[in-house]
């Protein structure tokens, strides 16, 4: 029998991947890979740590740990794989098992056969319709080119005041890897916030004022029109509000499923506009297979069809693939969109149905946001973060957590994705037999104080409101007190300015309960909210019927930036 | 009605958090916790830390994250509840619902009623039998008065040669408070290897190999059997096979469940030694709960119950019991036994039951252990950790996992434990949607590398040795080519001295097929495992039919220590 043929169009991560596990598979088969590009197997992810000098060697986004570069020599030689960069395959004929494929430099067609075909290809970045993107000084990072590009631009001293439009994971790895006191660096947002879809508005209005305080300017809710240049070269951003002096711009808008091969072919594109394909990974012709950027997911929790481009997924996927073209039977069930990131000296991370996500589909649920340390507050490496999870109302099933701050969050939204994949409930997470020592985490761990704090949220016990709605009665004129029960030295550092303040430490409330008023609604306040949490027990317990505090206290209180 | 007296026994960690959750749910209940010693509410978790001079304040380990001190004062005004230290509960009217207590210092005797009575007692450090424990120099760390009298010693410079009598959590937490350059520090274990019943043997040794590089000395296998003394202070240990020279002993053989309380009044004490309770907390009274150090535990993995005396249980078990001695009705479902340890820039993590655990419960196993990064390793944060996953073979249910290294570990057991709890699987660990960005993990995480590795061993893709093996193969004498598949460079570092051991660099492998002997067995090894793993395949792929790699590579070899 002769060897089975696998071509793999796309040489990134996908197809490497995929051509890996199935060469260990099957070592007779016949593993090939087209590229229209100069790079393979490289690391995209690493392109901002290239950019910051955290990486100094451009070969290191595509070398092994021993150093060996990952270019068609070491597929050769390592993976017994033939891989042809330069090389664009342009059409798939089904019926004959052949692809057409064509030299990018000089032309000139070449035929593949396949027994197996394997699409990845990819995404591409999405142009906007915004004049003049073809000014010098306008960058996107996406590919390889693209770091080097901005790289030598940056060397050259040609990266002063920088424009970066889009606020979704690359965009904001773009200010993370450029930013500098050094530079001026502005963001600009069509949608409300920051990372908007990945974090909700009330998440990323307080990762924001933290970038803000390091000096990142932030413009959302406006679009970019135009872009203008001196002498060919940028020089400023015009949105639909006002123009921003800029001598580099990156655009970071998103990217496209890369699927006009598969269409061509007459293979089923989802809804979704990304390849359509079962747990297999099979396309509609059950002997191409798509996966990576170029393929849509399932959310496991909605079971809706979603585009969601992530490396993991391409390399989950690859062995996945591997598998299947090679005689088995694997499967990849599925997403919750589990993203983490970053920035700043932040740690952002996210799983499952934000707020608005999951309001937007009908879910009956209920969100806590509790300010807390990562770690026993005693302990030097402690950090503060605020983390807000979503729940069903009823079931009290977990539908996602969202963290940021300075401390660890990545772990958190990791063990709730477990538990999401379960179907697990807030008591589910409070049983989970979470390590516990000083420099990881608290004996109750954080995310469990706020899988308990939504519990208590949800049975009556926590009555709260979130810093938005508290900010809304004020504008609104609303007759309370806002009770801050911290410290007098916490309470003068920042408090929020408003005659309705009142502050009486935790400490001493019990005595002197007679200086609140009862008559009116209280709002206690503290740092995190945990003693707001209890001033509020307090006052309940004592026949205060109109109490509530602050959800995540100060920490979770963005209304006192500046235009804000 | 008149107010329900709750009475709490206890004052650490299980007490004091039953009284904060139980007066937040009932404003009126008279809440009184009793004391015989004098600081309450402490971090004992916290102590090495304040050793090592990471905290500098003493009364840092029990104040809140706002600068209260946690004393009576402070249960009084924050939490209305009262606090009696000095008095020591001596008996259980179980009939009349009184309890008998006693001033430490006066001997006055006081009656409490109770219509819920709540035990914390805790444990107590095991005096194990050494002759002359009572020499100055010889110190416990379990209570606060402890660490205060340690940290006065080194301030003193009066610990210079230290023994450490024991090697479980408490014990390595001592030698990580007390290390130095400045210091000798030799910890003596009677058991086979560091962390015994919390690693396996394999782990413990690598473990041991990285503290031994820094520095420690450790004797395995040894047991002490007195300490001698100049002028009433320690000068010698003398164990079975020698003697060590000491200024400064430090003895953490273990804890027991502190029951007498409890059996006094006729409760029922399981097969542990630590309280009966079932998953309310109820001891054989119903009127009367325990939890924390001094109650027993359900493993849920084995069903079995078992002593594990940790604060994160005892916090945990604190908020059930809060609730249900103030008429909820909510459970502590058991354990799995997760732990996690900083020591001397180790992390060290484990979940579930061990290879030696779970093969003594009669379970059909199999283990995998690999060496990875636990991030991108082009990123400037990266480190290495060593993993092993133990699984059931057939069903290939997760049960459990130990992690080690400088990188993160702590957040794989977590998610792993996570998992267990459901029973999951291998295909369960690949499938969770674990957050991928170079800072973090790789795109595919070390765990789930670890999960499809022990899943290739389980369906013969990956045939392995482990490094006791190979070791144990070396010494009987065995005809087989070491064949280190790292390139000359990373070899020449570093290898296996045997002239068994021949190189040859994965990437010249298939061009060089014929310098490998087709009769003999081929053992592959690199610096890692994954190389040995892609070597192994491409031999078995051009018809070797006898080779296997060793797992963990050269990370995972502690055999080329001195003394080893
Ligand atoms: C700056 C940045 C940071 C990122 N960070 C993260 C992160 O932290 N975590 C994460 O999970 N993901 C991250 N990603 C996303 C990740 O890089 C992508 O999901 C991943 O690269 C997708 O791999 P892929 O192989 O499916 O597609 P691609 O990387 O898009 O590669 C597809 C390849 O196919 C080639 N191709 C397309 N059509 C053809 C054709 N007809 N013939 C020949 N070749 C063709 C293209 O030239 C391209 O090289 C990041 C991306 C960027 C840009
Ligand atoms: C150095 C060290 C490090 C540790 N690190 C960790 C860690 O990283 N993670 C972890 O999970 N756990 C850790 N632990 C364990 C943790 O400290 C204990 O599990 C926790 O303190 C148990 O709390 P407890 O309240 O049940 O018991 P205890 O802390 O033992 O407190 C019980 C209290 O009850 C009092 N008492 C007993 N009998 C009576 C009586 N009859 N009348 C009045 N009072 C009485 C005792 O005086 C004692 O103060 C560590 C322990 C030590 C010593
Ligand atoms: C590198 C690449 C070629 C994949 O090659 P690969 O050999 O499958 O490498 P991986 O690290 O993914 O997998 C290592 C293999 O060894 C196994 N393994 C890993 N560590 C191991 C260890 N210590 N011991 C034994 N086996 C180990 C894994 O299970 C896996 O084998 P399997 O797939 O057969 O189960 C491909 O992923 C690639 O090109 N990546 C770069 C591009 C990229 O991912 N970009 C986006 C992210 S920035
Ligand atoms: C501190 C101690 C008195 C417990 O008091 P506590 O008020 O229950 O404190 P915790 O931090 O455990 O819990 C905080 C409460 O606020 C809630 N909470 C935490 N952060 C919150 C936030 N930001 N917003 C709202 N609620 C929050 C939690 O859900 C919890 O309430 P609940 O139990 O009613 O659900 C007790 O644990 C103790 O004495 N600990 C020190 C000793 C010790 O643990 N030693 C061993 C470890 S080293
Ligand atoms: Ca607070
Ligand atoms: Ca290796």
């Amino acid at each position: 029998m002769a060897s089975k043929k696998i071509l793999i169009i796309g040489g990134v991560a996908a197809g490497p991947k995929t051509a890996a596990r199935a060469r260990r598979l099957d070592p007779e088969a016949q593993i090939t890979i087209l590229e229209k590009g100069k790079y393979i197997s490289y690391a995209g992810c690493g392109m901002p740590f290239y950019l910051s000098g955290k990486i100094h060697d451009f070969d290191h986004l595509y070398s092994t740990s021993y150093g060996v570069k990952r270019d068609p020599e070491f597929f050769k030689s390592e993976r017994g794989v033939d891989v042809f960069t330069g090389v664009e395959a342009i059409s798939i004929d089904r019926t004959n098992k052949k692809v057409v494929a064509r030299d990018v430099e000089t032309g000139e067609e070449k035929i593949f056969e396949y027994d197996k075909l394997v699409l990845g290809t990819g995404s591409n970045p999405i142009t906007p319709p915004i004049e003049n993107l073809d000014l010098k000084g306008v960058y996107r990072l996406n590919h390889l080119t693209d770091a080097a590009a901005i790289k030598q631009a940056l060397d050259a001293g040609e990266v002063n005041d920088v424009v970066v439009i889009g606020t979704g994971f690359i965009g904001m790895e773009a200010v993370d890897a450029i930013f500098s006191p050094r530079r001026t660096v502005t963001v600009v947002e069509f949608r409300e916030t920051l990372l908007p879809g990945i974090l909700d508005p009330d998440m990323g209005k307080l990762l924001y004022k933290s970038f803000y305080e390091q000096g990142l300017e932030g413009r959302f809710g406006e679009k970019v029109l135009k872009l203008e240049g001196e002498d060919g070269r940028v020089s400023k951003v015009i949105t639909d509000k006002g123009s921003i002096d800029a001598d580099a711009v990156i655009l970071a808008v998103g990217v496209r499923p890369n699927v006009k091969l598969a269409q061509d072919a007459g293979l089923t594109i989802g809804e979704t506009g990304a390849i359509a394909v079962n747990e297999y990974m099979e396309t509609s012709d059950p002997d191409i297979y798509a996966l990576g950027d170029c393929a849509e997911n399932t959310n496991l929790l909605t079971g809706k069809k979603v585009f969601a481009p992530m490396a993991t997924y391409a390399n989950r996927q690859g062995r996945v693939v591997g598998d299947n073209v090679t005689g088995r039977k694997s499967t990849f069930k599925g997403i919750l969109g589990t993203g983490v990131l970053h920035c700043m000296d932040m740690n952002v991370a996210r799983t499952g149905l934000g707020e608005v996500q999951a309001r937007a589909l009908g879910y009956d649920i209920e969100t806590i946001t509790v300010a807390t340390f990562d770690m026993t507050h005693y302990h030097p490496n402690s950090n503060k973060i605020v983390l807000k999870m979503i729940a069903e109302k009823g079931t009290q099933r977990i539908l996602g957590i969202q963290g940021l701050g300075k401390g660890e969050v990545a772990k958190r939204a990791d063990v709730v994705a477990a538990l999401i994949q379960y179907g697990g409930t807030l008591d589910d997470l409070l049983n989970v037999d979470l390590g516990y020592a000083p420099p990881y985490n608290t004996p109750i761990d954080p995310m469990v104080h706020a899988g308990n704090a939504l519990k208590n949220k949800l049975e009556g016990i926590a009555n709260t409101y979130t810093p938005a709605e508290v900010q809304a009665k004020l504008e609104k004129g609303d007759d309370f007190v806002l009770l801050d029960v911290r410290t007098a030295q916490q309470f003068n550092m920042r408090y929020i300015e408003d005659e309705r303040t009142k502050q009486l430490a935790l400490g001493e409330l019990r005595q002197k309960l007679a200086e609140v008023p009862k008559d009116k609604e209280i709002v206690t306040v503290c740092v995190m909210g945990s003693r707001a949490y209890e001033a509020a027990r307090i006052l309940e317990g004592a026949g205060f019927n109109n109490v509530k505090f602050m959800e995540a206290g100060m920490e979770g209180w963005p209304f006192d930036m500046e235009d804000f």
